[in-house]
Order: structure tokens, then sequence, then C-alpha cells
């Protein structure tokens, strides 16, 4: 059975960590944080003090962290991954980071005869709970089959995209579209209730229809009754389209749509609403259009 | 049994008569383009030769036109439907037109005795020909159970969203969405193509997850074969949110994206691209980045 590390316990590594040790693997765990460490010793994890030892000691690394910097960090810094990491050991990057420094890293381990995979998830902290998260897979399909087993205690669609940057590039599209469903909901249910519809009655309306979505399914509701607590921050949203348009630039894609939502969610962190759910991207319409969701409106 | 009259037989009027009048109903019909009208004929119908002669001799009118004046006159231009209708008269319009013309129809027509309702649909003509389009209606509710039965014949969610004009109000929030997530698609198909990702294996991995839509259920998949044949036409959809942004502006709603999905859209029919399906709205993503979709990529 493969030695399992766990690098970046936050909200969703802390469960994804938790389903493999649950799923009955050994797992070294490493976090800048520790009780989350000391947390996850108590239900039967191994400490670690670095990445460096965490590589050191395991078959497989996983990490989930912010953003590329932390990702460099960890994996080419002081203690870092590459440093500990022996000839053989394969290296999952749970994080969403931009395509190219993911290739950047697979190139770059490769010299040390290290693989891996950028591997960004979907589905939120309750997914991250319950195992059920979507898998968007970059780098070397036989790599992927080897840590398949393990992904499986923590994703229920893991997708093969292709080469190293893919998964990340999926990710991305991924965010596109979330972001832009964000977007519509906010400005449809400002719109319906301004002109004067009922909001509730209006997502009735519409959502079994063309403009079916999952955002349209889960969202209003919860706006509705008052609750704009994360979900999914609205600052990883922001992250998420900053990393898309720098990506675009790059590459010389101009996104339209993509770059007015980017600019939407930087206006909500001015707002001081970073860490709502990122469908609280309603509160920067509302400050435009100078009116409230209507709460009681269920 | 009420006796039916249905004007306006373009791609959804003529199936959604052809439901009423295969369901049972007696349909009087009457359109400017005459060849459907003896099609109809054919199938049982009887022919009219105006608005009026049809408002004279049925107890419930529909419509399905193309735009707010094409309504307008319809309803109140020489021989419309204002001058033929007897006090009892039920008018039901299914176009999408704006919400304050079709609160101006049911005041105006309410002094004459006639009840109106707006019953603007969605679901294409796929939708129309299988009778499963969904119906959001405005207007009296008694009124709305009045005509259901028929209604049931060309729909299969029907919603009573409120007073007169909320029916449109809930048309426009869906094109909202509808645009949102046409446009999304588009550029996260570019993007990831453009990135160096198979865009097939990007849907596969992204549709099941957060960004789940009706949309990516459906449309990518007719991209990727080549196909950009209607579906719902584009220039419609241009039409739709041009409604929209007229109706925010009278409103006092600031929508950034759905201005910016305007904007495109009007790109779109600049490009002769009109009468395309509104998912064919890649190509004036494509035109921006300088890329083609690859059409092999399936």
């Amino acid at each position: 059975m493969l030695k399992v590390g766990y690098i970046g316990l936050g909200i969703m590594g802390k469960s994804m960590a938790r389903n493999i040790l649950h799923g009955g693997y050994p797992v070294m765990v490493h976090n800048r944080s520790r009780e989350i460490v000391k947390e996850l010793v108590s239900e039967g994890a191994t400490e670690a003090f670095s990445p460096a030892e965490v590589a050191a000691n395991t078959d497989v690394v996983f990490t989930n962290l912010p953003d590329s910097p932390d990702v460099l960090n960890v994996v080419f810094g002081e203690k870092g991954i590459s440093e500990g990491g022996k000839p053989g050991l394969i290296y999952v990057d749970h994080s969403t980071i931009k395509p190219a420094v993911s290739r950047q890293i697979y190139e770059k381990l490769a010299e040390k005869g290290i693989k891996s995979l950028d591997a960004p998830v979907s589905g939120g902290d309750i997914g991250a709970k319950q195992g059920t998260l979507t898998i968007m897979v970059g780098g070397d399909d036989f790599i992927l089959e080897k840590v398949k087993p393990i992904l499986s205690l923590c994703g229920k669609t893991i997708t093969y995209v292709g080469g190293p940057g893919t998964g990340q590039i999926a990710k991305a599209a991924n965010q596109i579209m979330v972001a832009a469903q964000m977007v519509a909901m906010a400005e449809l249910l400002i719109f319906s209730q301004k002109a004067g519809a009922d909001c509730k009655k209006v997502v009735e309306a519409i959502k079994a229809g063309a403009a079916q979505c999952w955002t349209l399914d889960v969202k209003p509701q919860r706006l509705f009754e008052g609750n704009r607590e994360p979900g999914f921050k609205a600052y990883l949203q922001a992250k998420d389209l900053n990393i898309i348009m720098e990506t675009a630039r790059e590459y010389g894609i101009p996104l339209p749509s993509a770059a007015i939502d980017a600019q939407l969610y930087n206006a909500m962190l001015q707002l001081g609403n970073g860490q709502q759910d990122n469908s609280a991207i309603i509160s920067v319409i509302e400050q435009l259009a100078g009116v409230h969701l209507n709460e009681s409106n269920h």
C-alpha cells in the first residue's frame, strides 16, 4: 500500500487528507498552522515538520495550497518537496494555480525523477467532506492510474484531460462558467426585483428551462434565506479569475465576459466581502443598483 | 370547449397552434405569410384574414410575434384584436417583448373588457414541437386557470409569476442567464483550445461539477460536430438582450455582464451570423482570438 503525504490542510485539504486516512492509507501530514496537524495525528496520521520530510518518507505527496507562489515555495523552497523527494516519488497538486506554473513544476521535478500531476478540484467544502469532488487531471495518464484509488476517496468524477497543465486549464474553464453564472444570477435577481416581480417566482419559472444550472438550483434559495456564508469564498473566485485573465493574456485570448466578471469580483473584495460565498457577488450588483435583495422574499 | 384563435405562425407559433389543434380544440388561424395558414387548414384549422376576424370569432386568442411593435400592431392596429374582440375575450401573448409594453396592453385591453396574459416561452423549436416548453405567465391568476388546459398542450412547466408584465420579466431574467452561459461556453472553449487542451476533454471534466448547466450538456457537442444551425436564432437572442438593456435602463438597473453579452451578440449580427444558433456566439470569440474552434475535435 502506497504511503501518502499531505501538505496544506485548509478547508479543502483537511477533509481530503482525512478521507484518505480513513480510507486506510498511512498518511503523513504537514501544515504551517499546527492545530489541524494535531487533530489529524489524533485520528492516526503521522506528523512532519517540513515538505522535505514528507517527501522523504512517502510514495505520493499531495498539496492543497492557495496560489502559485505557495506551491512554488512548498515544492522548490528550502526544505521543499524537491529537496526531500527521491526518484520515483509521485507529486499530485490539488491547488488551483496558473497552467504555466504547473507545466514548469512538471518539467523541473521530472529532472529529479519525480512525476507530477496537476489535479485541481471543484465542488467546495461539502464535496471535499463527502468525497464527491470533481477532479481535473493533467500530466501522464499512467501516473494517474497509479494514484486513482487514492483520488477516488476524494472525488466522484476524475477526468484525465491531457498533458501537464491541462488539469489547470480545465479548472480555469470551469471557473469561467461558474463566475458567469454567479454574476448572471445576481443580475437577474436584482433585475427581477427592481422591475417589479417576485424573485422567488422568477427563479421557479426559469430553473427548469434553457437557463437550468447547478447555480440556480442551489444558490438563490441561500440568498433568499439571507445566507451569504461560504461555500466557496469570493476571494478565491477572484484569484481564479485573475489566473484566467493572466493566462488568457499570455496565450492571446480575449475574454470580454470573464474580464467583466473578474472586475466585479475585484469590486466585491473592495466592499470587504471577500470572505463571503461566491454567490454573494450580488452585493456588488446591489451596490450598483442602490437596492438590497429582499430577503423576506421566501 | 373554448374556441381558440392563433396569430403568428412562425417556427414557434405553428408548432404550438398545431399542438392545440391536435389536442382537440377548434382553432382559427391568421398569419401574414399564407402558406402555413393553408397547411394548418388542411389539418383542420379555420382560416381568418385579420386579427380582428380571429378575435371576433373565438374565446381565447394567442399571438406569437417577433417583437413589441409587431404585437402592438396586431393588438391595436387597423383590424386588430382590440377592434374585433368582445368583452370576455382572453388574450394570451407568447411573444417575448418589453415588460412595459405587456403592462400597457393589459391596461388598454382591460378598458374593453378583454383580459390579457403575458406568457413568453423558453425551450426553442424542439420544445414547441414536443409541447415541452417552459411558460412564464404574468396577469391575473384566475384567467391563467381558465386557459391552463390549452397551455398544457404546449408546455410542461407553466409558472404564474405575478401581475401583468412579470411573465416578460421572468423571460428577460431567463435570457440574462442563457446569454451569460452561451458567452462563457464560447470563451472557455476557445480559452481551452488556445491554451493547449482538448476542448472535448475539458467539457467532459467540468460538465458534472459546479459549472453544470443545460448549455454545457447540449451545445458543445453540436459545435464539435460543426453544427451551428438553429435551435434558437442569434438575432432573437440579440433582440431579447436589447429588451433587457432597455428595461434595465428604465428601472435604473446596471447590468455589467448582460451589457457585454448584448454587445457580443450585436457583433455577431455584424459578422452576418444572426440566423445561426445562439451557441454560434463562439464565432465572435473566434474572430477576437484569431482562431477557429477545432471541429475535428470529437
